[in-house]
């Protein structure tokens, strides 16, 4: 196995880092990285706000979760679905012609772009031995996440990233037996539950020693409670106020 | 810079393919990198589809833009955001709860998901000496081509990947100054004009020397004529009837 593959293998999500600074220098490196990603017809249609102000990260905490790991890490990042930049650069080319900056096709494009230049980052900065976690919560209080950020419209926070120096050493993960998410030809839906039902008792285990005993829920128990959860649901109306997906 | 860094700097799309065969066990080393990657809660709300099948993939590539290179590769991947594993696994544990699974909010976790994977696998991939491309094309007749694979409800393809050896040594495509894409603290919309105006120079540069002299556009050209075209409109409508984003 390749450097490269054995860090990807190794990957934990990091919630708790030490007090050591990450530089100006590291940080231009992993966003680098990131913009290295595949990007649709080259778009590029993202952008990540780096926020290093004790302050800062404590309001933005508050409204993504509360989750003590925002304000403890050196550098948290906010990356965004960026359209905004697109429809300014194109305003001067486009005369009269329509815009379809609005259409779903084209949120789902920024998403994409997003999330691909994240991960490439994340690689960036474990492979600099950093350590990362990324921020859904961002998600929750949407508005005024956005509101603190001063995003414009058509750009929408898509998670955050936390980045810092491990502090700890959690254990892999682990992940659904390979053959639940590899189909071959077609997609085979009657293996879902074959394949769940081992790792059930696999992420049972896992989370029974991660949390010393008190969880033993398997994880379609987990995953059930999430869908039963009224998460987010403001996400379509703001989104649509934002500019996006209106068709 | 390690050799992690040095591959993602140096990251190129591949469009032209060896006919060396890509083997199940470098298939499964890709996936498996990929379902490495972070997914919310652990929902890991994605599924691959392998496709080796030359009829199999002629097929597909009628329906994604008739790109040459998805025939020729030896392995193309579809890579779905799919919700429907986890409705079905989580039905038993629901009983009479109301699933929210066709939110906007897990829409946009299960696209993510995705794209998070899919770039560990594409990483993992290129550090194994292989060449990969990504194809937006699979939702240009997503219907038809969702069908061919027998993708069921709350299930659709967000892109295509081609992997195999690569045949070509394209040039590395220039994107966005730095500073273009990193916002420090805030967003800062002042700074969108300014850091375009150098890039569409570099970037029409590029593609004079790529296209040999035909293309002479800058970049925010490029996105106009992007915006500016009717691309995929059917996204929200059919997104919308696979069971997706109904909230």
């Amino acid at each position: 196995m390749n450097e490269t593959l054995s860090l990807l293998m190794n990957h934990r999500s990091i919630r708790k880092y030490t007090d050591r600074m990450v530089t100006e220098e590291q940080l231009e490196m992993i966003i680098a990285a990131g913009q290295m990603a595949s990007s649709s017809s080259s778009v590029q249609a993202y952008s990540v706000i780096a926020v290093t102000d004790p302050e800062q990260k404590r309001a933005l905490s508050a409204l993504a979760g509360n989750q003590a790991y925002i304000v403890e890490c050196p550098v948290f990042l906010v990356w965004c679905a960026d359209l905004y930049r697109l429809q300014k650069v194109s305003e001067a080319h486009l005369g009269d012609q329509p815009s379809y900056v609005d259409s779903t096709e084209n949120l789902i494009v920024a998403t994409v772009d997003a999330a691909l230049a994240a991960q490439n980052a994340a690689v960036a900065a474990e492979s600099m031995g950093l350590g990362i976690v990324y921020i859904g919560g961002v998600r929750n209080q949407i508005a005024e996440f956005a509101e603190q950020l001063k995003l414009p419209e058509l750009v929408y926070p898509v998670f955050g990233m936390c980045v810092g120096y491990p502090d700890q050493d959690p254990g892999i993960r682990p992940r659904l037996p390979l053959e639940g998410v590899l189909h071959h030809g077609t997609y085979d839906a009657t293996k879902t539950v074959e394949e769940v039902k081992t790792y059930d008792n696999t992420y049972a285990e896992y989370m029974r020693a991660r949390s010393g005993g008190k969880s033993t829920a398997a994880w379609s128990q987990f995953m059930a409670k999430r869908l039963s959860e009224p998460v987010r649901l403001h996400m379509k109306e703001y989104l649509q106020d934002k500019g996006f997906m209106k068709r």
